[in-house]
């Protein structure tokens, strides 16, 4: 098992490769922002799913759409240069939320960041099925095996701990740049030389619902979820070279740019070319096509560094879902395996439990990404608010030169993303958004009360101020004041040397003996006797058991000989055969696992294993 | 958690309980048979089967086939009395196969038995599902999920213990006997009176085979299937008063006749009615509704008693399958946890396997019984075979009055189902006993390489004459030879308690911190001096981790230690805070199970738990 678990992820990393490497610019953008920008890939088809409802007459309203959330996206990336500013460190919603609006408000955001994560790693993957399904419409039918593939694909890297091929990932998001580059320089050639610049009429499709302002916010709310992953800049600031904060900045201003510029694109050649979405082929996809056309290698770069970079997003939320986990374990929010380094020095609970949730919600959504863009986009809203929120208050209390300037930033950022917030929990409250209203609050009530737990538990195992501490050494001259009680099940050498044990460090041992019907107790008796002679020390004691565990019997004489002598120390002896080959502990009485539960449910103290390791 | 499985399952009972009462013949006969007497549900069936792909017309060939099948289940039944005669305490065919034969032989048995059993309760349970479906034809489409419930009730019951609703199984057998005797009354006054004793022509099929001698030995391979069970009583002959061997051998006979007469009654109507298999009626049902008609209540009565009596039948599997691998066990052909009886006085992890295995069976043959009936009476015949001719051994041994006859009947026996068993091998080698034949020596493979591990490991651990197996009191005058190393994570009761337990039972005492790269190695020293003072006993040592476990570094410290003082003994000593809630286990720190690991791995002997429990 061990060697097979070590081929799969590798020799484990000594901790100083942990340091991680300070990046120069050009390669941390793309390690940061494939999360963000691969989302063009989504957002606009996303926009148009909802407008499409109205008929294909109101697809042209993409366009103000889409001018409005570059606009959101301008105001959230300077207020993000300002908490690069403020927390040179890194500042994760969760930390800016929590230093300055309190324990409860960093748990709702660490709660939005949760889900988000899960989320993002999801529909990335399912948008990135999609888009070989558009290459490859023989794969259309196994969308959700292709996405749950990935997943355990991505899954395994993180497992093995992939800094080694960090730089590596530059590659699919400069592509993936210069692919959607190559889409809008020819595509527009193609309108305004081949079209005389008349955008195409999209395919006629009948209304179902009246075009309304309720729709139009709709759409906006859809179309909102080219904003996530904006914040993976500001949270890894240390990723950067000196000097870290200002080179961030920097590369969040051409992130968003960017961004800007891919999302303007996708959208505007989508409404001139008239594409509607449609389930077998992606909006991106259709466009490639149209622009590209059907064989041209193109069309498949396209669409591969498509797949690719949305791989590359699921990857951002697998290294960021365990490192926030891992950081909520440390504040005793979760428990504190989630804390635990792996031999591949990554936070491998948090890995294994994104694994699960994300594949859970892919088979939930069986390769439909609507609604959790829905649930997804509400995340990061809530997230942007908190955290924009608190740096508000940030401001106010440190004053500083600039300040109110920066006040103000922060304070239209908070603002206009808790609007959106509001727009998109009740436009979509029906598609999903309710979920994400539900549950939330269900993950803060859980995260604090782990906390909770924690705090009681600690409290009651810390040692207490004025609290007799000190740990004397025994004068030898007195009894060593323990007592052993020995389970014997077989004349064997590891009971002899739980024997022998017990003797060494007890003032008294008892053999215990649990007999079964057919038991015969006068040779039991003899045996005993045999071995240990006459010494008053030693006991045997023969129990019935009237039903038919055997370690209930023992796990109560523990408790009522423990009652007896209540200032006594008892030390349970177990002896144990450790065979030299793992198959064999199969075969070997496993009582011993059993009876250390049976006996912490007596409040036994001291419980001893004796092992005995058959010779070669 | 055990307040659910307790209340699923009831309970623990009380030892006496298990002394199976002794019962009359007349409540011992049904509940011992419902096995042999439900196979005529599907036995005809499965011979028909095969007839009719030589056309409809070789369909008349199943009574000759029956009458073969009768004639052999008279040789069965007189030899499973002399069986009873020799082992009245109940020999099934691994013990009687082992004390004459030999080890291997008994192993070819019990392997035999095993995969009999699975197959049972597979075969009647998919049967019991298409008596069912039979009657509502709606169910047809759900025949597996159908088969997968009825075998989680059956495996429910088993591990409840259902001794307690013993005689209440006397009920479905009767029934169903009553119900295939009204079905032959009636039927035949039917034939009489309105066809004038002329026999329905079948549905003209077409062959798809010639007929050839190999298609009728198939076919009688296949009604061999009526065979199983047969030895159920045998095996059950400490179930009957006293006199309980002549109890069980009258019974034996009553039931002997009792399956012949409703075999050729089934096989005898379907022949008069013409009636030919069907995928989605049993032959059973189509007799039915052709004598009773589709309205009447007694076709209902017929499909019921039908599906209870092979729910019986699954039964017996569940009472013989976690029994005989308990024995397997007891002489250590099979984990001893098999021979654990648990709170309800069952072998629940026998039970626990045959459902696994039984419903993979099920899984797998998605409802067509054809191929495990294949197998199944495969395994039937071998056990028969070897059972027959370890009596012919034993008479041959023991001799005594009339031995001749005895031994010349066994030898009958044995001979004829050797040559059934050789007959099926060859005639349904393609159609699935290839699987048995294949499968058989890995079984008998598997269990004998746990006996040899076994014999191995216990040699290892066993006491050997003229070793020194005195455990002597030692003189408390010298000292203790005992050191202590203990583990350190944070300075909180439970390592106050530790240290203070590890000073009480040694000479010296090593408290092992290891280092996250965030520790500070001062402070800690510091608070190690405030907690033990300056006895020069007690030691400090803080050690790195080159890699991220915590665990490796002080396991191989431990080694390391117990590599320098060999003749010394070591006790690891861990600290652990037990909470009062079951939930907050999964707070706490779990390392200390993965360190016990760490230190069998390094064959450390001694490990102790010092648990805290916090106040309430």
């Amino acid at each position: 098992m061990l060697s097979f678990a070590r081929r799969l992820l590798g020799r484990p990393l000594p901790r100083r490769e942990s340091d991680s490497q300070r990046l120069p610019s050009l390669i941390a953008l793309p390690i940061l922002s494939s999360d963000a920008l691969s989302s063009v890939a989504y957002a606009t088809e996303a926009a148009l799913g909802v407008l499409l409802l109205a008929g294909s007459g109101a697809l042209g309203l993409s366009l103000p759409i889409t001018v409005c959330i570059v606009g959101l996206i301008a105001i959230v990336v300077l207020s993000y240069r300002q908490a690069i500013e403020a927390y040179p460190e890194g500042g994760g919603s969760y930390v800016v939320a929590r230093e300055n609006l309190g324990a409860w408000a960093g748990l709702v955001a660490a709660a939005a960041l949760l889900v988000d994560y899960t989320l993002t790693a999801a529909v990335s993957l399912m948008a990135a099925a999609q888009a070989l399904s558009s290459l490859l419409p023989g794969l259309l039918a196994h969308e959700t095996s292709l996405s749950l593939l990935l997943l355990a694909l991505v899954g395994w890297a993180n497992l093995r701990g992939l800094k080694e091929a960090g730089r590596l990932f530059v590659v699919p998001t400069y592509a993936f740049v210069v692919m959607v580059a190559l889409l809008a320089l020819f595509g527009l050639q193609n309108i305004v030389f081949a079209h005389g610049f008349r955008p195409d009429a999209p395919p006629a499709i009948a209304a179902l619902e009246p075009l309304g302002l309720f729709l139009i916010l709709r759409a906006f709310s859809a179309g909102c979820s080219a904003m996530t992953g904006i914040e993976a800049i500001a949270n890894g600031v240390k990723v950067f070279r000196e000097p870290s904060a200002r080179r961030a900045q920097a590369t969040l201003l051409v992130m968003g740019v960017l961004l800007a510029l891919l999302f303007l694109a996708v959208s505007g050649l989508a409404y001139l070319y008239g594409i509607a979405p449609n389930p077998d082929r992606t909006v991106l996809a259709q466009i490639g096509l149209r622009v590209f056309g059907p064989g041209n290698p193109l069309y498949w770069f396209l669409q591969i560094s498509t797949l690719l970079i949305l791989g590359l997003a699921a990857n951002t939320a697998f290294a960021g879902f365990p490192r926030l986990a891992a950081l909520l374990a440390k504040d005793r929010y979760l428990p504190r395996q989630m804390a635990w380094l792996g031999d591949r020095l990554v936070f491998q609970n948090g890995i294994g439990l994104l694994l699960l949730v994300s594949a859970l919600v892919i088979v939930v959504c069986r390769g439909n990404t609507n609604v959790a863009i829905n649930l997804y986009a509400l995340g990061v809203f809530l997230a942007f608010t908190l955290s924009q929120a608190g740096l508000v208050k940030h401001w106010w209390v440190r004053r500083g030169q600039g300040w109110s300037g920066r006040l103000a930033l922060n304070a239209l950022g908070a603002f206009t993303t808790g609007v959106v917030f509001a727009v998109i929990v009740v436009s979509k409250f029906d598609e999903g958004a309710w979920i994400v209203v539900l549950l939330l609050p269900l993950l803060v009530w859980g995260l604090a009360g782990i906390g909770r737990r924690y705090k009681r538990v600690y409290d009651a195992i810390e040692l207490k101020p004025g609290e007799d501490c000190s740990v004397p050494w025994p004068d030898r001259r007195d009894p060593l004041e323990n007592q052993s009680i020995v389970w014997l099940a077989s004349w064997s050498r590891p009971t002899l040397e739980a024997l022998r044990y017990a003797a060494q460090v007890s003032d008294r041992v008892i053999g215990v003996w649990v007999c079964e019907p057919e038991d015969d107790f006068e040779a039991l008796r003899l045996r005993w006797h045999r071995l240990v002679g006459d010494a008053p020390q030693f006991e045997l004691r023969l129990l019935e058991s009237p039903f038919a565990s055997l370690i209930d019997p023992f796990a109560q004489f523990v408790a009522e000989e423990e009652a007896r002598c209540p200032g006594s120390q008892f030390t349970i002896v177990m002896p144990m055969a450790i065979p030299r080959r793992r198959f064999d502990h199969l075969l070997l009485n496993q009582r011993g696992l059993n009876m250390r539960e049976a006996l912490n449910a007596q409040h036994s103290r001291v419980f001893t294993l004796v092992r005995y390791f058959p010779p070669a």
